[in-house]
């Protein structure tokens, strides 16, 4: 009965909202993995299935970071271990970020190899001088859970995929008795000389390796154990140990070199050599684990347990059709749904399941977990994922988007310091970037009714991190009101995050009902004004004798009391307050004299150098797209009486910032931020304060979008009479009901429905006012 | 029923076999933990449990290895942290070794101090400028499971006492705002520079602080977890980390150095302060866990849930006093009382428990693993006490001799090489020393029927690990009878050892009816005579064409195809055939002469010098009994004419090298072996070839001896007539019949009953004959 019904009311939904997919249409072909790979976007192109733990992917260079001696600049382009521009290939790493501005990771460099055996792994100016390949981008295929490409120095075919927590191989070689398998325990992203902690493998049988690698990095104190497998036995193996303070004791009885099934140090190359016929493909099927080596062996047991590479192949991008078909749109544009999709894809790559397939994770208090009821995740880069990545999961992904806040808390259950996580990965808290994001996470989550969890836990746990005196400013913040550049830096930065996180704190509170705490923090969320310098009309770096600070630059970005954004960027931060913001700016008129200068004046080269993180194409006049504190600002104009700049500004920012092309990131995307931003806004509204359940309506730049909704009901989304020309809406209607306001509400999506713009290429000055 | 009946039998045996202790008399009285503690002892003299995971000591210095410059000798005074002539105490390390000759651990040193903080340990010559501490023996006291001394520098009274896995600490201060608590994560022993690997620390509460410290030494992948709580909450605390090489990274944010609640780096040590009054007394607990910090916790829960040190030590005491209860003696001797149950405190020291309350712990594949049904221990010094430890523990701890076999076959089984321990600890094998005697251990329990674990199964691991031919010259024993010296060193060490290995499985494999693996290992055991040179009367090295090498000095210890043993004591291992032996060495007569000739000859200096491990008074003309290899040397005079000089030469090795005062050990104890020889012996008889079910009789040193096995029964003996004069043995009965051979089985004693010898001046030179 209960399926019939089911049957039933899809076929009703469809009726309303016809599927905008075509038949057969398959979504992962518009996903396009190179979208992003060369300059600033900082993803990588290679395999992984969704919010997988296990991302196999080429790595073009190893940089070292230089710890001891200076730092190496160029090590910031190998964020995600691939630059498009790069002629060769040192291997497959099985870690990857996506997307961020500062790095680590690159856990075990698988190499295929023929020919003398090289365990270094040369120069991009001479491969052949190492390991490493020349490739050419023509010889290379990048899907969703897929990717291809030939090594050209050693003739060999490279193919990956994976599962979520296994890494498949697939190499076919010619016809040798010179076929290698580096395994480079050395390399990693962000590497610099101490960074390997220790080493350790065993060669359990002739097929079977396992080990693990403990690094001190952005993670300090990371562990990650593996398991590998060949589809043929081994021939002969070694490996090589490249430095000299290991204690080797009596383990000099061996000659542990060559075919010793144990190897142990600080950094370790690894090899193993086959004999290959002509077309012969030798598999290698690697899986990772937090926990231990047996752990990644269960893993690769449970997720991979045969060797059919198409097989695999075949699952992994299931997957992502599944995860793909969450949002169907309707556009004439191919390249539109090339950055649609690609944009779904990147925002679906993270956070990252970090726990065995029983469940178990070392936590941050380094001791074993297990997840009980949730699933873990890491890689929480928050400052950057609270405005629109994980408001959009609240709507496509909210069982994920729960669960993440689950991982949040057993952070914090684990945390020493009991703060909710900043930037955490690999049960790492990294401290990355500023505020306490973590509770406008929770906050959004709880504010809009997805808190299958014990939500007043929550709010204590929000509490006190945001009480946590020894962060970053936050005793002096809490005692006078702001964070004095004097005594901590970047502090406008922070007291303007401070005080838009303690507004999510106490919204949460009062859904809960909880008044003291209520009281607390929307007194706190109102200490933006206290930054405000009324004399220049930007917020100002304050003294903590109470003066602001007299040097001040507003197109200037370091040193001026900000991080990643300049006065003119960052004072807008106020997402909790914009009526009250543009009121204590001069009001609506003056205020959006006042966007549109930043949108339209000149940034000189001088300053332009010091934004971080983007092209020059990742601004426009003065906005700056790639870095996050802008992402709220062109939907302030619905809070003037010009809503229309909003839909023209929107429209401009999608046009130059997302193109279906390497470099068609204007900035780096951290971690989907950019990309939730993209979808949001191409479906034409814009959560621009998480924690409230409103969003900001903005351009529709498709023709229409159906939301599949993990409730089993639909929002759709249609945009007549939409181009590149009709950026401006006419009227629109909710459910056939006229909006008055540039609002809807989350309710508005989560019960279903259908929202209509009506585009034209005029603006209609009157709407919303 | 049951329980009366046991009653009846105890008051049986009681009125047969009278105790031997006095009403009252506490055991415990007679051990002197500072017996053996100067010179080349290598014990420690601090307080642990029988078997015991904490062994918590004060260490007297802290010598670099120097790994990276030149091997600094002096380390090896320090292998156990204490040496008695040291005049400073640096504090007190919660694991050590007992006796051994090359050395690890010493890991946690905590150290009180007061006055100006200062963490670096100072110098033995100026202790006032570091940490450390002027002390005096005369205020120092050691009982088992009990320590106690005055740190002069501080005025502070330092008492210790611990449980299985927890040390207790008791510090009595002075009234003083300036006390503290160090924590210095750097000391240990053999530590070098980069020995420590990473460590990291977090304080949980004002009271609590658990961690982990990771090395890599003689262990090559060592982490230990601990949890350490105070008895009163700590005013103030914080670390220095004493390397530049840890990436820091945002960590920056944070003043880490000062009460902030998480440390890591490579080299750390840590401070806590306290005010105290006059007399108050800060105690600490520090639990130690092989697998994780929350299993520390859960282990000083466990184990000591109180803060009453009394009661700690009386529960400590009680273990001991149960444990040395197992063997009672008689003896006017207040010093032979001493020695004697110092000996069997030495015995009890280890193998320790390597397991957390719940039977967790991490093997030597890196995994957790449990241990079902038994007691998994660690610190296996197989080449020391495969000899007469192993042997000793079938008599009086067959349980735990069982659990230790289990412990090893844990070891095979997680062992990548397939190898039974050599020298393992803390699940690492560090391969110190020759041979693979864990089949020694393994066969003597099998074949005396101690085996509650699957025997074949244990065999099928002994043969393998006598299999691997990548195993110190294996390839070559197997391949040609012997292992050539131009191949592999110390090679005729390790052909007889081999060779009495292969003895013991073959003799395993007897009992257990497999005669394929009879055949095989029979036909090996009997190489031993592929390395003797008859034109020498020497064992001597061989090389791979076959010819005995020219260079020989049978005087010599160095280079010369033996390890701590020149040819005069090595050529003399082959316990398993000594009458064959005697045969190709001229028989009985000639071989008495060569015998006589070994204990009477001089030493000259120069060859002295390159004995190890033992002080002058370790030899006896040129008979080196600090040394392992001629342990079964006195007896062989029982395979000759005579076997009076067996009587007297043990008489004679007893005296000359145990002695109840600092500098009473003659050489290392070995983790017990240097003591369970002297037991043996001392009771009378002694295990001249493990593997076999006979003992050779000697000369008993006490009037009377009862051992309570935990079968229940009752073995004694007695010595009609014993004195120091009266060494030689005119008769003996066993259980009141006539013994005509110097031989008893391991049944005469399982069995129950009463071995009587008759004792007289002068040698009755008919007896055994």
């Amino acid at each position: 009965m209960r399926k019939q019904l089911f049957t039933i009311l899809l076929i009703a939904q469809a009726a309303a909202y016809p599927a905008l997919a075509q038949t057969g249409e398959k979504l992962v072909s518009y996903v396009n993995p190179i979208i992003g790979t060369q300059k600033m976007g900082h993803v990588y192109p290679g395999a992984t299935v969704p919010f997988g733990a296990v991302q196999l992917s080429p790595d073009t260079d190893t940089i070292p970071y230089e710890m001891n001696g200076k730092y190496n600049p160029d090590v910031y382009r190998y964020c995600a271990g691939y630059q498009y521009d790069d002629k060769t290939i040192t291997g497959f790493s099985h870690t990857h970020f996506s997307g961020t501005g500062h790095s680590d990771l690159g856990d075990f460099l698988i190499m295929p190899t023929t020919g003398a055996l090289q365990l270094n792994p040369g120069t991009a100016n001479d491969p052949k001088s190492g390991y490493r390949s020349a490739f050419s981008h023509a010889n290379e295929v990048a899907e969703p859970g897929y990717y291809k490409v030939k090594l050209d120095d050693h003739d060999i075919t490279a193919e990956l995929t994976a599962s979520n927590r296994v890494g498949f191989h697939q190499y076919t070689f010619h016809k040798t008795q010179n076929a290698h398998i580096i395994l480079d325990l050395m390399s990693g992203i962000y590497n610099y000389d101490n960074k390997n902690v220790w080493t350790f493998v065993r060669v359990v049988n002739d097929t079977l390796i396992t080990g693990y690698r403990q690094t001190n990095g952005w993670a300090r104190t990371r562990t990650v154990y593996f398991a590998m497998t060949f589809s043929k036995p081994i021939k002969q193996y070694g490996h090589r140990s490249y430095t000299s303070d290991v204690y080797r004791g009596f383990w000099r009885k061996f000659d542990v070199t060559q075919n010793f099934p144990e190897m142990a140090g600080r950094q370790l190359r690894a090899w193993f050599d086959f004999d290959t016929e002509e077309g012969e493909q030798i598999k290698i099927k690697f899986a990772i684990s937090p926990v231990s080596q047996e752990g990644a062996l269960a893993n690769m047991r449970a997720e991979i347990p045969h060797w059919n590479f198409n097989q695999a192949k075949a699952d992994a991008q299931s997957l992502w059709e599944k995860e793909l078909n969450k949002i169907a749109i309707k556009t004439n544009s191919k390249e539109e749904k090339q950055n649609f999709y690609t944009a779904v894809y990147h925002t679906f790559l993270g956070p990252t399941t970090y726990m065995d397939t029983d469940g178990s994770y070392r936590g941050l208090d380094m001791n074993v977990h297990k997840a009980n009821g949730f699933t873990n995740y890491t890689t929480f880069s928050l400052w950057d994922t609270y405005r629109a990545l994980h408001p959009f999961f609240n709507v496509v992904q909210p069982k994920r988007n729960a669960d993440m806040v689950q991982s949040m808390m057993a952070h914090y259950d684990q945390s020493v310091q009991k703060m909710l996580p900043v930037w955490s990965h690999y049960a790492n808290e990294n401290w990355c970037m500023i505020g306490y994001h973590s509770v406008s996470v929770i906050a959004d989550a709880v504010v809009k009714g997805n808190a299958p969890f014990d939500a007043n836990k929550a709010l204590d746990a929000c509490v006190a991190t945001a009480r946590y005196k020894k962060y970053d400013g936050l005793e002096y913040y809490m005692a006078m009101g702001y964070v004095p550049e004097d005594k901590n830096s970047s502090s406008v930065s922070k007291t303007l995050e401070y005080a838009y996180d303690d507004w999510a704190i106490a919204q949460m509170a009062q859904k809960l009902g909880r008044k003291d705490i209520y009281d607390e923090f929307i007194k706190r969320s109102a200490y933006w004004r206290n930054v405000y310098d009324a004399s220049t009309g930007f917020m100002r770096p304050r003294m903590s004798d109470g003066s602001f600070r007299k040097e001040f630059d507003a197109l200037k970005t370091h040193g001026q009391g900000f991080i990643e954004g300049n006065a003119w960027n960052y004072s807008l931060y106020v997402p909790q307050y914009p009526a009250e913001m543009i009121a204590l700016m001069g009001g609506k008129k003056q205020f959006a004299t006042h966007l549109d200068s930043l949108f339209t004046m000149h940034l000189p080269d001088e300053f332009f150098a010091e934004t971080e993180d983007i092209t020059r194409d990742g601004i426009i006049g003065n906005y700056v797209h790639g870095n996050e504190p802008s992402h709220h600002t062109a939907y302030l104009y619905n809070w003037t009486d010009q809503p229309w700049k909003t839909q023209e500004r929107v429209r401009m920012i999608l046009k130059k910032m997302y193109r279906p092309t390497p470099d068609g990131l204007g900035g780096n995307d951290d971690c989907g931020q950019m990309s939730a931003w993209y979808i949001f806004t191409t479906m034409g509204f814009y959560p621009v304060a998480p924690g409230s359940v409103e969003y900001s309506l903005g351009s529709p730049a498709v023709d229409a979008a159906t939301i599949q909704l993990e409730n089993g009901k639909t929002f759709a989304m249609e945009a007549k009479n939409q181009s590149d020309k009709n950026v401006y809406v006419q009227k629109v209607e909710l459910n056939g009901k006229p909006l008055t306001k540039s609002v809807i509400t989350h309710t508005d999506i989560m019960n279903g429905g259908k929202l209509t713009f009506y585009m034209g290429a005029k603006p209609n000055k009157k709407l919303y006012l």
